[in-house]
């Protein structure tokens, strides 16, 4: 409606109350404009009605949607199914270019614009989280693992003669393998025990960076969010040790945005020495779909740098996710998340020790751990060998998500790799035992029904051992359930 | 509803009606169940209805959805924003696992369900679209460009020795990038004029090969679909070389689904020689959104070594999208669309040749290239340097999307390579040129719009010529427009 | 987007994409300029996306989606469920005041926007479909029945003394029991047979309204729409007597508006006589969910009495989807959609009447009725006094709907009034029948299914009788069924 | 998905995990049962999901939504707009037959379930709000007035001889039209003075009826909710009475349900006395779009009589808003919503209060009323006769919607009758005044800015006053702004 339709309407509704929908109308504009302007994330939520306005007004810009297009090009945007259509807000050209993600499209005004504002917002909420003199980031649409590789991928331009990343041990699948996939060699740095935690072994990397020669190192690929008893790596001295030798340092920020720990460790490490990128789970830290990643840094043109390595145009999904959902929020909404994460943190800890204790286990000591705790499985183990992840099992059957028990002596070889007591991060940890993690996102209930349910759980297993100390259980699968990636 | 619901229904309304509605409900069930069984594109689309039904009973199985589940893990699919949740038919938990992208999720077995069927859906439509021998194949959530880097880099494992990759030249940035991406020297081979075509060099590749030796070469990447005067590249030839040489060889075949000469080169290639993947794009075959690929191959054990190299899950968006879209049109739906597509070809060749000969230019001969045309700009470029690229700029503000200008003597460095005669394939070809092209999806519409409009601006361009030979005009960026990439 | 905002993007995005972008946004608005200035149904259809951003353009305008509202009434549009909120566009005020279904709303001038053109727009649409000189028309959320009643109501303050309605029968409850509820008599007049047509007894009503005088006569109640062999009633003839006797003239017009002939009857009676008010249903006419109807006329004033007699607001959501499903189609489409009836009416007579031959029946010749047509069942009920209510459970099972059968010596009592030969418009029809009608949106495949189940079922009903002539089968309140109503 | 489906999964995805999809399914399927055979409002929300769910399996049981349909009637159920068929979640068949607005359809299963279903839904939650024992209703797809209209209709074949309908005055006009849209002749009844409250005159009730005899009424039509400073009529009196005198009475709840008050006022009056019917909205008491309204009584027979009056089928619109609405709130959320609305009522009293004595007015005293509130006005009116509809006006540009002014001296004619001192339900009430209602859905934010404003609002009037006492200003229609209706 411009005002040629306003002034149209007054003939057919009463003027004064055209006009207060005029008006009505540019106080949405006006919250439009601050984010134009200011490209920030809104202190208060908009409303629905207001983000599809907006998500609408996007859709029109887009050639796609131009009515009296014709195209003839080999990628014209149709689509062939309403229901695809719809569900993309009819922004269907993706974002970026062949030689730059990025990069704004001709044919797609409205799609740049989503993606430059998305980029734009969620560089104000690293900010708002703890990593104050981030400069750049971007959006990827790959899940971490993937955003990762692309990162090792770019170094390699800059370091064409390293064959070797050096990688605090963390038992993730995914991030070991990005560095296999970018074609790399990972040097895997067990960790030390000091108590039940299990820190950065600052000498062993120093001693390792010594040995291969610093220009055959691509970077030190460290790590903020785990599972508990691991803790985030020691990023200030890993930063100081990079810069030191001048090599490449890259974290794996996973979900640490929703802890201010997590992000003070990167901002502190950045302050103090080098990190070249930080990249961080948009599903974990911001509760939308798997399969989106932000690349972040200090260094602008680094940064740009990776966005333009990935090759050609790239899926707008996770992008309009994220702008979706952080525009609903608003700052306040998010920090308040995370606020409610961080209080529920306590109540878990607190809940679970007194769990633990009433079935004569601990909760293992991490308070390096911001996110996710341990609870000794000593008890359940002397039941068996089996006994433990039959716990798992039995947790998976009464959904009970999330909760990963973690038994003696796994052994898990990946590309090539083999790696003794896999899942624990430690060749022999002296305990068998059980994660539970506050991620943003839950609720007191979800606790309180995981405490319950485990309480169950444990006393049926003691029966059934006390019972039948014999009788052999056969989980389907119970570790491979248990594992949780 | 299960049986104990319709009978509870059948006290409330007439049991006569409540069997009626419960015999359709079977009668939905029974094309899930055929989809299921046979993990095929079903002949005949199914409703929206049906297929919004199936994906809500999809929902249902992921434990985001579950309404007893309690999550204490640090990726559990909550979603913050219930437009984000409903866009997504609340499937949350994206696809694959740490280990592999087409792995199955404990948490999310309608997620699973879902990334399997659309890859057994996608492999039989790439049957049916003419590689009838394809063994296996998967989609990704990354366009063409970033896909084929994903290729070339899980080779790097089984020839850790080789640094080259040979390509027949083509000018578009994204396939050039994806080998740099991957870490590697492309090798580019010029095509070779053959009347207006411009084709593979055989000769200068096999040249190539030994010159550089085998063991040295990742892989041949040849490339179908691609604007004309190019030709798709001599794929068979190509394929038996690569097997007498024991070379990989990659097949970018972006657009080339939609065409039965593109389909049938892989299929030949495959038959007589080597095609280790093909590699094509959801959106501009499928028309979805931006944003996916299917890497296909012949051997399936090959295909899931690359699924396994994508580190950690990624975005089931893509997999959804082309997944609706094929339930919506069916198999004789997407074989309508092709057919239309080669029947607006010839109409579209008919009609630029028609209007090429009435502006004293010519419809380039180029037989081999089933999808992309190329009308000559000689009279244009008579006008002044500037005139080809004002015409594309021209184009662009008239609405005509995707009419590409080619002028002379463009070069272009990408990534320290320097390409001369950048966007004509070729250092320099005779003349410039105007390409349309009949993709998936095009309408009589779009043809006789663009030709309406073309003609309109050749005219204005004369006229201008004719008054003013000495007024400059410069276009905004209009050669970059132009460029369409 | 206002210019502010389009400015703000040029900084964001290259200035020549956002000024396409914002031309792109012009030609949408350009089209809701038409409508507003001219009120009529656009000749071309809109695309969704045009619809849905002038919906919410209209929602942005009501007070409940004002930004900075506080609400202290009774009635502030609040909607708890953001389902209902989203499936009504947020649109949630209704139509109307305390006064006047049409008037407009204070709080509501986007609901009041609405309200306002969609009358405007089915006016239009009922002088394309043949009502050319219709004055006044408004959408009422009611269907035909008590909208013929809300009319009934409004003449009851015109003619106090009035105490009967004149109505050539027509076996439909809701359009008697609408004069039941308004309080007043029917007097039912029975048709007259001619060939094998029903048609109005002009004589037996003259007669009538000079034995009761006219003064004491509400109105004359006639039908166009109805099933064979019954046809539309002699419109012309009534109007010229109700102007004679100057007794107001209701017609219902059911279904009428999908057929130039009974719009045409309208047209025509309304210039030579007298036609207070034709009443349509949305949903038969406009391929729209049941609930809605249209109150049209020729004298604006008497329309407005009637609108203003509708006692507070109403549901805006028949109004939303005749709306909807007018910009949809656009005039053009409408029309498309009548024509196409129009032929399929004839194929379905042409299959009918091939299938009787076959059966020994016989197309009843009933080449007045433009809709609806009706094949004899002699042979049906030659089997015995089931066989034809039979026949109607069996097409119901097959998923025949609509098809409807009439046997013979019906009797139904409705509101103390008996019906001898209920469901045939008369006392003693020669025969029992089957209907089956053309209506607006019927597809080929729908006649083709029909015929072959048809033929199908009349062969299993033969072959059972002459099984079994004794076997007695007692259908599921089969007679019911049929009645279709 | 069927068991036939789930048994097909497993061969596709692991087992164990399709078991738990599958389990997970029976716990939704679970709460539908617990619908269908209680035929209660759950006591907890459902989420969307699981409406959304239950709403496709409705529509899949309704003929237009069968996979084999085809149909040959003139009313199908056929959609032309994807749009309007997807809002409606392909329930097109509305509810309803003929005969009965409570019928069930042969064509649709699932449109009569939800029918039915939501009646019950909606009787059980008027038990809930304090009417325990009430016995039948139903949702009618017309407001308040016109469903009031429809019970007159209903009684007149009741009481064929009566002439009059009974009703202490209420100031607004659809109640007073829904009695003249009918036929009667309202018998306005003015409401005596006690202390600051419009009360019943219960006596000159009693003496109307004496005068015109019990016969010759057709009811007693009383009010609940109401403005203050009208209270609630006197239901348990007029019930004895009505009883007394054998003469039916009409309740008008509007938004009464949202108050325990209101409610236990009809309870009480049904057990001492007779109430024939009582009405409301849906609207105004559960929060979805104007257009629906609850008849409900004691008697079942005489509640089906009056859905037995309605004639022909209806929109399902509204129906649907409300069972969506209930089961997302659960009985417990609507408990919730009713109790927070009281709490909100203290407190827009106290503030009121506060302001009122702040600016020199005072809060009227109305304890009987516990939904409106009203301020005097005693020191705008003394600034002059315009300023009270000028603080009309203001606030209404201000967003301050539903605060209306009432000045002293209205007179409107509405159909005949001439209503002294309108808006006020007084010939003359000794104050001009302005009402504030806490209804349900209101938030405390509401009743902040509201009286944040009407503080400023006051001030500048106040200023204006000072300043210029002899400037006229002339508000756009400011008083019917005011009116609020």
């Amino acid at each position: 409606m411009n005002s040629e339709n306003f002034a149209l309407s007054e003939k057919i509704v009463l003027p004064s109350y055209i006009r207060q929908g005029s008006q009505a109308r540019r106080s949405h504009e006006q919250l439009i404009r601050l984010l134009l302007e200011q490209g920030k994330c809104p202190e208060e939520g908009w409303s629905e009605g207001t983000i599809e306005l907006f998500l609408s007004e996007l859709a029109v810009m887009d050639s796609n949607n131009f009515l009296g297009n014709c195209g003839v090009g080999e990628r014209e945007g149709r689509v062939a199914s309403s229901l695809v259509a719809r569900r993309h807000y009819r922004l269907i050209h993706g974002i970026g270019r062949s030689g730059d993600i990025a990069a704004i499209q001709p044919k797609a005004a409205g799609s740049s614009l989503l993606n430059k504002l998305t980029n734009s917002v969620v560089l104000d909420i690293l900010k708002i989280a703890g990593v104050r003199s981030v400069a750049s980031c971007f959006v990827v649409p790959m899940a971490t693992g993937m955003s990762l590789t692309l990162c090792f991928l770019t170094l390699r331009h800059r370091r064409p003669k390293a064959r070797y990343i050096i990688w605090p041990r963390i038992d993730q699948k995914s991030c070991f393998k990005a560095m296999i996939t970018a074609g790399f060699e990972p040097v895997v740095v067990e960790n030390v025990l000091e108590g039940d935690e299990l820190r950065t072994d600052l000498a062993a990397i120093e001693h390792k960076i010594e040995e291969l020669g610093a220009e055959n190192i691509l970077c030190v690929h460290s790590t903020t969010s785990c599972f508990a008893p691991r803790v985030p790596d020691r990023i200030e001295e890993l930063a100081t040790m990079c810069a030191k030798h001048s090599i490449p340092h890259i974290v794996n920020n996973a979900y640490g945005v929703q802890s201010s720990k997590c992000m003070h460790l990167i901002q502190q490490g950045a302050r103090v020495g080098r990190i070249d990128a930080f990249v961080q789970s948009l599903d974990k830290n911001f509760m939308v779909p798997v399969g989106g990643a932000i690349i972040a840094g200090f260094d602008e043109s680094f940064i740009q740098e990776i966005s333009k390595m990935y090759p050609g145009r790239a899926s707008a999904s996770p992008s309009l996710d994220v702008l979706i959902t952080l525009l609903t929020l608003g700052a306040s909404g998010y920090k308040k998340l995370l606020s409610d994460r961080k209080e529920l943190y306590s109540f878990l800890a607190q809940e679970l020790k007194r769990l633990a204790s009433a079935h004569g286990e601990r909760l293992l000591h991490t308070p390096h751990n911001p996110i996710s705790l341990a609870m000794s499985l000593d008890g359940v183990q002397a039941g068996g060998d089996r006994a433990v992840t039959q716990l798992g099992s039995m947790l998976f059957t009464r959904q009970v998500s999330g909760a990963r028990v973690v038994p003696l002596g796994n052994e898990q070889t990946v590309n090539g790799h083999t790696f003794r007591g896999f899942m624990s991060h430690s060749e022999s940890y002296p305990c068998p035992y059980l994660n539970a993690a506050s991620a943003v996102g839950i609720t007191q209930e979800d606790v309180s029904l995981c405490i319950k349910r485990l309480d169950k759980c444990l006393k049926t297993l003691r029966r059934e051992q006390e019972v039948a100390d014999a009788a052999p259980t056969v989980p389907p699968s119970g570790q491979e359930l248990a594992a949780g990636e």
